[in-house]
């Protein structure tokens, strides 16, 4: 794109390796930028400087933290450990308000297609947390192929260790139309129905 | 958002500047930030800091540029000038690669329902440009009501210095369907029409 002077051609480059920004977006965001006073484009640089240097990973759990161990791992009680893929899942879930265990962040599913085993991801870390205290361990990967399969695999080995593993439910989304429910949602739904 | 920690949080703050950006896909462009090697992230980080503190405003035309004139201004001939809204403007003229002339950007349109009057956008430095070598003057303004009212009112300007005023044609856009063209283009397509 030579119609672009150099400095604005090499800050589309950046936008555009944001998830989903094409050249269009990202050429807005530049002019965007351009139209910023200087203190607030040095402070939306310093915030990504910032943020990349101060985000690490909880040694306990996987979860975002500035420090060596999370918030969520300093406060609460490990009875129960609620198991997601990324660090973005256990914002979703603590949006919640409601699950008021720890989590366990395996920073992936099993994919062979994708080359990932089991010992690409944070499995022994989460049995060597199951001791004593340990009651329950809810699956909350995804519910896609890769995920059920590791929620299985994951299960298959805690439960020898004599401790509760359950599964985050499938059914209709609350709010949703029988008649846009995909058929494999729909059969679930169906097969583990409940008596009201 | 007390769910983030404060570095994240304070990016996603950042990232919801940005045009047409709310909460949720700031909240995947950070996570795309703290999935990055410390090095690309400051190359990102840099690119802004870089692109506000070289791009300025060409002193001729108004156009972005490096140095005190831009490209345009120092390699062409000012025989016919193209008056647009903004920069960006002339970077989609220019991608035509058809427009040989040069640029005028107002930085706006009068607006009086904004409180931008004549004396709020680049006109006098129009004026002053208007010499014997000027032939045409291109009214390339957006085709809404500010862009036109603006137009018209360089164009009265204009006229009395003995310069041919022209503006960009308007009508159905190539590949569109006459189905789908709003009532007013039509309406402009028609009473434009030209023998074939």
């Amino acid at each position: 794109m030579d119609v672009f002077i150099e400095p604005i051609g090499r800050l589309i480059n950046q936008f555009s390796k944001l998830p989903g920004v094409g050249k269009k977006t990202a050429q807005r965001y530049a002019y965007k930028i351009i139209g910023m006073t200087e203190a607030e484009a040095k402070e939306f640089a310093e915030s990504i400087i910032y943020c990349k240097q101060k985000v690490r990973y909880c040694k306990v759990c996987g979860n975002f933290t500035e420090e060596e161990v999370c918030e969520i791992c300093k406060r609460r009680q490990g009875t129960a450990i609620c198991v997601v893929k990324e660090p973005k899942d256990v914002i979703a879930m603590e949006k919640l308000h409601e699950f008021k265990g720890v989590y366990h962040v395996l920073h992936g599913v099993i994919s062979p297609m994708d080359g990932i085993g089991p010992n690409d991801i944070r499995i022994k870390e989460l049995l060597a947390r199951i001791d004593g205290t340990v009651q329950e361990v809810i699956m909350a990967t995804n519910p896609d192929v890769e995920g059920e399969a590791t929620a299985m695999y994951i299960a298959k080995l805690l439960k020898p260790l004599g401790v509760n593993v359950t599964r985050l439910a499938h059914g209709i989304p609350v709010g949703g139309e029988l008649e846009y429910t995909d058929e494999v949602t729909l059969s679930r739904a169906l097969s583990e129905r409940k008596s009201i």
